[in-house]
This record gives C-alpha cells, sequence and structure tokens, in this order.
C-alpha cells in the first residue's frame, strides 16, 4: 500500500516537506500559499536545489569550469543568474537563448553556443558578444563563421560537432549508426577530420576541440566511454597528421534522472569518475595529452527542482468497457498539454501528490487529464491515486523543471503560467502569468 | 517522376498558383514577397479559400446555422470576424477562446462553449455574455452553471456532451467502447439521460438537445450515423418518459482533408446528405420529430486555407548506415517543432514545394528538419523532394491552417512566426511576429 503523503527525495526537490498541517512546502512556503498568489498552473522551483545540483555536478566533474548548463531546458534572467553565480558555464542552442543570457549579464565568454542551422544573425552575435566556444555543425557554417570573424576582425574559438556512432537511451546504448540524425559532422565518413583540418588551417578560427552528444535519459558512462575513445581517435589523428594538440573534449548532455518512485537516481559522481578516467586511460594508450572534459547537464540540473501545481476540478468515474480496467477515475486540472506537452510527445510519467493536505485515500486507477478540447490531453495516463482527490485541491506534479515550460503552447486559449522560485522562505517570482491581453497582444487590427 | 512544380489543388489552397515566374502566389501574392516583408517561418492563408470552405459546408448541410466553426482549430479576431461575416456559428473550447471571439464582437447567441473542467469564471462568463449554448459535460457542471444562471437571473439554453460509444478515424470506425475517456457523460449507463431529466428540471437551463463527437480525420458518413441512431434512443427515451421533445443535434467535427497528395478529399457533399438522411430516417423510425443537425468543423474548413513559408538553411547529405537507405538529404529550416508539433506529435506529414521558383531537379530522399536542439525535431520524416534545393531557398507546407499556430510554442526561444492573410492580391496582417521583447516581456526583475 502506497504512502500518498510521502515525498520521494528522489523524486521531489530537496527542500520540498510536508508539514504537520499535511501541506507541502518547497523552501519553507506552501503551496497552498502560491497557488492563491500566483494561481494556477503554477511552477514552483526549489532555487537552493538547483544551485545544490550544479554544486554537486561541479564537484563530480572537478570544477565548475567543467559544466555549461544546457539552457534550452529551462531559461530565465534569474536561473542565468544563478548559473552564472554557481560558477557554471552556459550553453545556449538558439540566437534568443544567446540573447535571454546576455540580457542576464551571462559573461559571454563562458558562454558554448549550438544549433544545427544558425543563421548570419546568431553568427555575428557570437562574433560580436565574443562567446567562448562557437560549437560548428556543417562546412557550411565553418566558412560563414570564418568569414563573419575575419570580418569583426577576430579569431573565433570553436568546436566541432562529431557523430560518434554512438546512441545511448536509458539504461542502453548503441555502438553503431545513429549516423541517421540531423547533428554534426560524421567521423566515421572522414569529413569531421576534414572540416577539423579547415578550421585548423582557417586565419579566423581557433579550433579548440570536438564535440559529441550520445543522447538523453543515459543512467551509466559507458555510452559516453565509446563516444569518447571514438572522438578521441581523431584527437591522435589531428596530433599525429596536424601536429595539433586538442585541449578539450565536450562530451555533451544526457544524465538521465528520475521521473517516478521507482527510478533510481544517477549516480553522478560514479559516472564522471568512469567518464574523467576513460578520457585519462584512452589518452595515455593512444600517446596524446587528455583533454579538459567539458559536459553538458541540462535536465539533471534543473527538471528535479521544479514541481507544477495544478487545481483539480472535474473528477469523474468513468466505466470504460474493457474487461482489464472496467473503471478509471478522471481527474481533470487547470492545465494540461499547453503546460506539459511531454506525456503526450514522449508518453512521460511523474510523480502525482496531493499538496493542500494529508490524504488517507485508497488507491484507485487515475488519470489526470487538462481542460484542453483534445482527448489526447493527458497529463498522467495510468496513476494509482487516492480516491479522496476531489474538486478544489491541490496536486503537484514532481520534476517538471526541463522541458515542460519550455514546450509550452496557448493552445485552447491557454496562458503561460507564472513561474515561481523559493528560498528559505522567501518567495521570488521569475516569470510573470500571462494574461488575455498578452494573447491578443499579437492581433493586428 | 513526380512533377515538383504542381500545386495539387485538393490539398494547397484554392488560390495557390505557380506563375509563369516559378513564384507560388497565394490569391495573386508572392509568397517571397511575403517572406521578405513578414519575415520566415510564415503562417499564409487564403482568405476566399476559407470562405468558400464555409460556404461549401453550410450548403452541404442546408445553411450556414447547421455549422459551427470550432475555432480551437485556428482562431484570431480576424478569421472570427469572416466565420460571423459567412453566418455561421461558433465553437468556443475554453474560457480565453470565448473572450477572442467575443473581443471580435462575435454574435454570443451564435457561440457553443465546450470543454471537459469548466470553471466558474467560464461559467458565469458564458452566462453573462449570452452564449448561444452550454455544451455540459458532467453533472458538477449542470449543477454549478444552473446556480449561476439562477444568480444572473437568467435561463441558460445546453446541450449535453454524450458518449454514444462510438469511435471513428480516418477510414475506419469502431462501433463500441471509447468509452475511456475524459469527455461528457455515458449513453450506455443511463447516466445520460439522468442528466437530461435533471437538466429538464432544473430551473434555469434550457435543454435544446444533446452533443457528441466521434473523432478525427473522419472520412465517412458511418461512425456519425451510427452515433446519431445511438444518441437519438435517447431522444425517444427523453420524449417517451419525459415528453420533451428535443430540438437540435450536434453531432460534433472531425470531417477528415487531406495533407498529402495521394489522399483523397472529403466529399462533404454525400458526407452531409448521409448524415441528414440518418437523422431523419432514424427519427422516423423512432417516431419522433427529426432534430435540426449541428455539425462542428474545424480543421476541415481551416487547415486547407494556409501554409507555412520557411527559409532553407543547412543542407547535408547524411550516410545513414542503414542497408535501406544508405543516403538521407537532411534539409534544415528556421522553423521546427515550435511552429508544427504535428509531425513531432501525431507522425503527421506534409506536402512540400519549393516556392521562390521552378525546380528541375531530381528525386532525392530528404528529412525537413527544424533549428531546435533536439533529434525529435523533425518537419518532414520522410519526403521525395528535389535535389536543387539548397540554402535561401524557400519552401511551403500546405494545409497547416489547423493545429500548428495554437500548439506553437517558444521552445529554444522560438518566437511566433506572423500570419498575414491574402485576398484579390491584398496582404492583411493577422497576427505580428513575436519579437525578444515579447519573449523578455514575462521576466520579473
Amino acid at each position: 500500500m502506497a504512502d500518498f503523503n510521502e515525498l520521494p527525495a528522489h523524486v521531489w526537490p530537496r527542500n520540498a516537506k510536508r508539514e504537520e498541517d499535511g501541506v507541502v512546502t518547497i523552501a519553507g512556503v506552501p503551496l497552498p500559499d502560491l497557488a492563491e498568489e500566483f494561481q494556477t498552473p503554477l511552477y514552483v522551483f526549489d532555487e537552493d536545489d538547483f544551485r545544490s545540483r550544479c554544486q554537486d555536478m561541479a564537484r563530480a566533474f572537478g570544477g565548475p569550469e567543467h559544466v555549461h548548463y544546457a539552457s534550452k531546458a529551462f531559461i530565465s534572467k534569474k536561473i542565468v543568474n544563478w548559473v552564472n553565480e554557481e560558477g557554471l558555464c552556459l550553453d545556449a542552442a538558439s540566437l534568443n537563448e544567446l540573447k535571454i543570457a546576455l540580457a542576464a549579464e551571462f559573461p559571454a565568454e563562458r558562454i558554448t553556443t549550438h544549433g544545427n542551422n544558425k543563421d548570419e544573425e546568431y553568427l555575428r552575435l557570437c562574433v560580436d558578444a565574443g562567446v567562448g566556444h562557437v560549437v560548428i555543425d556543417n562546412e557550411l557554417e565553418l566558412e560563414e563563421l570564418n568569414r563573419i570573424a575575419g570580418e569583426a576582425g577576430k579569431v573565433q574559438p570553436v568546436m566541432i560537432r562529431v557523430k560518434p556512432g554512438v546512441d545511448a537511451h536509458t539504461h542502453e546504448f548503441i555502438a553503431t549508426a545513429h549516423e541517421d540524425q540531423k547533428f554534426g559532422i560524421s567521423l566515421a565518413t572522414g569529413a569531421a577530420f576534414a572540416a577539423a583540418k579547415r578550421c585548423l588551417e582557417a586565419d579566423n578560427l581557433h579550433l579548440s576541440g570536438l564535440h559529441c552528444h550520445v543522447g538523453s535519459q543515459v543512467f551509466n558512462a559507458e555510452g559516453f566511454k565509446l563516444a569518447a575513445e571514438r572522438v578521441m581517435g581523431l584527437y591522435r589523428q589531428i596530433y599525429t597528421e596536424l601536429g595539433v594538440t586538442l585541449e578539450e573534449l565536450d562530451l555533451g548532455g544526457g544524465f538521465g534522472i528520475p521521473y517516478m518512485p521507482y527510478e533510481e537516481a544517477l549516480d553522478i559522481e560514479r559516472v564522471a569518475g568512469d567518464m574523467l578516467g576513460a578520457v585519462k586511460d584512452t589518452a595515455e594508450e593512444l600517446g596524446i595529452a587528455a583533454p579538459f572534459l567539458l559536459v553538458e547537464p541540462g535536465r539533471s540540473l534543473v527538471a528535479g527542482s521544479a514541481v507544477t501545481v495544478y487545481r483539480v476540478g472535474t473528477v469523474k468515474d468513468v466505466e470504460t468497457g474493457k474487461s482489464d480496467l472496467p473503471l478509471r477515475r478522471y481527474i481533470s486540472v487547470d492545465g494540461g498539454m499547453s503546460d506539459n506537452i511531454r506525456p503526450a510527445l514522449y508518453g512521460s510519467a511523474y510523480d502525482v501528490r496531493v499538496v493542500n493536505r494529508f490524504s488517507d485515500g485508497e488507491e484507485v486507477s487515475s488519470r489526470v487529464v487538462g481542460f484542453h478540447c483534445e482527448s489526447g490531453d493527458i497529463l498522467l495516463e495510468d496513476g494509482e491515486l487516492p480516491n479522496d482527490i476531489q474538486s478544489g485541491d491541490l496536486i503537484a506534479f514532481a520534476a517538471t523543471g526541463g522541458y515542460q515550460y519550455m514546450m509550452s503552447s496557448r493552445y485552447n486559449g491557454a496562458v503561460r503560467p507564472a513561474v515561481v522560485a523559493t528560498r528559505v522562505g522567501q518567495t521570488k517570482p521569475m516569470l510573470r502569468r500571462e494574461t488575455i491581453e498578452d494573447l491578443l497582444s499579437l492581433e493586428v487590427d
């Protein structure tokens, strides 16, 4: 029998707590109070949780300068500030992510920029702002960037995104193929070596290293290690044939996180140790200097730091006509696929708890759905939830800090919810809730 | 051998034309000119195409008063005005869709409101504005609405959403089950009859009919006919046991449209005739008066009216390592899953054409991808496109008027594209393009 009042520590923010009156607080601030003040749905970040994850990641990899926060998972000026204060570097995956980071006065030299289709405006801003690294995705971009840097009279530090032919997902990885995707330049065909050679010849580029990315929700070091070995073969080739020692190796992101209580947390110390060891050992075997290791965690820093709070509306018991589950409870909330597309897009599941009181209900097969006019508007497909959830209750989804708000839409006229942070009993609004005026502000009369 | 210069008439807007210089125009306005003025990505509506589809639908069902435009597919003040001018009614699926329709001064009495989780503010606005019908989803809402209408001293016309146990998709339908979803009140369990009885007893509700919805992308009348027969069984029960004749029957939307050239257009005259005939015949068999038939098309009115224009950036030939398709061309554009989530969400395919010039290329297996930092950011998974598409070209996706813009996000800092309409050589901006200032406007300092 599940205890519905628990908040599994590896899934919920580190400062989440169910108080003696049954109410859940984040860093001492009651979620019902926040729901009242900022309306629902509402994203609530535990600032110290995020900072502590940054610190853990930095420690595991030997210092914050090894760690680039992948801001595509969640970006706002406040979170950019936290990343800066923790000493980490930052990845921007688009022109506007870069603009937001610069608007928050993040030091450009600690920004790495990504993208498979960077346009001239984006490349020009990278050069003009002086970003630390541009990760070059393809040959066309290489020439463009060299030209733009030349026009600006600068030498732009770059890495090259390499396809190592390694596909790592969850607990397994596929060592071959995965060439069939849009990012990067192939290692296997020799194109990556040719691009590196061209970079080294180019007057206005400085090639500092190579970059690769093996997947997402990765739970062990094997995929990273194999990718490192393959990519470092190219380091040796560059050293041997061109006489150049590359300084850095960026193995990208993809560290897995637990969304559900039955999933285990990644032991980042162990994985980092395995990765660092593999880079060192491979360098020794190859007879080259070990490059400085960079990683780009996004989800693993930010997802677990936030929860989404919804208010329950309609509750329905539905006779399904199905023999394996004759009755299902449908719990409708005031958000849905507009604020969390991941269940519809990826079939993702979440840990859901009542947060305004204790629950002493019995388990009932439940589905949490949104208010959208679409049958696929499902937030939790199959859950065992307490049967005492009723209209007016507040429920929260854990681990919603990454890829929810960023992918949010205005479907069915949904307004983007507010985002707030809490820290030591204080509330800090991060992003205000949209209004109908925001929706109408794009209308041309 | 495909002719890449064709614009298949059943997929492209009715006033789309490839001109003698190879440029594609919509209602006489060249797409490259629009791309220049409003930037890309860009949604372009053919206003007369939309109006003509409204007229066709109205004619098929016996008049515009039978047809409710399901605005969730695409809503803006201009399109609401067009619907109004064509004499159709309008469906709102949420509080904010209702607010937008009212902001465009659509007559409230011709609005029907939907939703599985209507809150008090929504119900109150329905009553205060005097919407024509509220479609009641559940028993809780029924009591709420009766109370709110009572407080306002009004009698609110309503329909009840019934689950008829019919699931129609594409070319087939499933006559049983489909009870396992969030919308409506079950016919089979007797709950729908009980709710109808309660409505008829309630002082401040007027039950005008029943509503059901069988699915989406439906290509024949069979599912609608079976649903009509089942629901009209309840009309007879209500007549026999309660002595009340319900005036209207709303069979919802879901009419299919062709996205790809090899798909056929729905013969709406035939399907409408079948539906009207089935309602009439069933009423005769049951010995009741035939109710006034209502339908709620959204996609079938609006999707085919618009195209999305993108500018091509990176073009890459990728050795896939797969024996069945050793080489695939990746064409990156300046939009992606932020402006069209349907390929990622539903696996949807589109007809894609070069629109800035003639193409005389050969077929090459191609994938059109966006600029997002995500491998699933695919706009066209598998296409045979001309091999002369290059950086700087403009390509357009047809039939993107429904459920693209509405589901658009700001993922990776994407700004929502502009939406413009063309009519007889004139350009009418509908929604302006977002800016970085819009993105930053939600930041709380």
